[in-house]
């Protein structure tokens, strides 16, 4: 009798919750469109408590994408595509998706339905229908600008790449997604140069291992200065880091502001 | 006697020159910072004639650094890295280069002169020095922004994160780059909603297998619309094609439009 517990794959055990993003489209990679969902997908993950280990941008090339998403949803606890799920013979993500789970696609009666009822039946030609098309056991995720769904496989999430539509996906599965321990951040600015506070910011790290210290700089109004940015789990954690940091920058002669978020320096 | 010829890591022998730009840093991640290198990168590498075959974006991370610059650098001719070459502890590109290809920093003289020439010997603490620090064996990258130096190492390019400073970097070795065969394009507007034109779209592709085209929906002041981008090598190719996609929106009872680059519809 096999009596293995395994743990389905939406539900992370670990306390780190892990995602990667990934980007399909030529048009990203030959430079002719700006990629607009990263960042917004980024900090929604931040604030979720899932950290986004890696995102990556790939061509819409069959092969690469069926590899792409093998490693990635066996790598991390969610993966998120955005891209290729429209109806035009370049739109290949769905097939992807489908063989790298080993299975096919079939035409899912309730996305034909969704797609009748937006646009009426005579207007749903064959490539309009290639939009009903999911992978065998995936989940439809909801469109509610333009109704041709996304859908969700395993643990890979698939979105369109238009950012307003790919938003309001996230937003209706983003209730459905588990989050572990939250990331914090305390940013202290600095009208310093990096280099003067480089030495003292790598002792006030390593003085505390369990918080993460990345320093950006800035030139900003003719002067030099750099965004500390402190990262932590543990409230505490986050202040006795920053706290410090702060100390460190009156030790240099120099005055901590408080990041209010109101106007970030270019990192 | 060993009369193998082997080719210069830079002088790739394929007709199709290939790149991967690897965006190095927890802040892109964590959605604090927008990523503003990579469609820079991506238009000023597709106007060279090189591909930009993937991106990613990854964590200061030894172990994932040095994993992916050796995925990278294996599989395409070129690697651009962007970020983590400043002065404080979480700047450990150099350091993770340097492992990958095997070897060690080590200090570079000429660097350590252009920081003493720019900031002056009582500023350049141990922080500020290791901002010459390069792998052995490494090529050092011009920065005539703030002085500080990049390197190339094989056919791995390491820059700045900082956008102007990248772009000043690369701007100093994009005529050290080969470019292939010059990927052109030609991008025809059609006022017909995507799902209209894709299978007559799907068609002309058949018909031009070596050209590669690409639907990009919009909707804009009321109307929908697809942006179709044909892609070639041979300039009679692309015409060919962007031809059958006008002959294709005529038979539509639509009216083909050329972009001319003004005021691209968003992707």
């Amino acid at each position: 009798m096999d009596d293995t517990v395994t743990a389905p794959v939406t539900a992370p055990v670990t306390d780190t919750v892990t995602a990667c993003v990934m980007i399909i489209g030529d048009e990203v990679l030959s430079g002719r469109t700006e990629d607009a969902n990263l960042n917004w997908l980024a900090t929604r993950l931040t604030g979720m408590g899932i950290r986004l280990a890696e995102a990556r941008v790939i061509p819409d090339d069959e092969e690469v994408i069926i590899a792409a998403v093998n490693e990635a949803r066996e790598k991390y606890d969610y993966v998120f595509t955005t891209g290729g799920i429209g109806p035009t013979h370049d739109d290949i993500t769905a097939l992807c998706v489908a063989k790298a789970f080993g299975t096919e696609l079939e035409r899912r009666p309730e996305a034909v339905k969704l797609l009748e009822d937006h646009m009426g039946r005579d207007r749903l030609n064959e490539a309009r229908l290639k939009m009903a098309e999911v992978p065998v056991g995936s989940t439809l995720i909801d469109n509610p600008v333009s109704k041709a769904p996304g859908f969700r496989m395993g643990n890979v999430h698939v979105m369109a790449g238009v950012p307003s539509i790919m938003r309001a996906m996230f937003d209706g599965i983003a209730g459905d997604l588990k989050g572990g321990a939250k990331m914090l951040s305390k940013t202290v600015v600095a009208y310093l140069p990096e280099g003067t506070v480089a030495e003292g910011l790598g002792r006030v790290q390593d003085d505390h291992p369990d918080t993460e210290i990345g320093s950006y700089p800035f030139y900003k109004a003719g002067k030099f200065g750099c965004s500390l940015v402190t990262r932590a789990t543990d409230p505490d954690e986050l202040d006795a880091a920053a706290e410090d940091i702060r100390q460190m920058i009156r030790d240099l002669g120099g005055e901590p502001h408080e990041d209010d978020g109101s106007e970030l320096p270019p990192g």
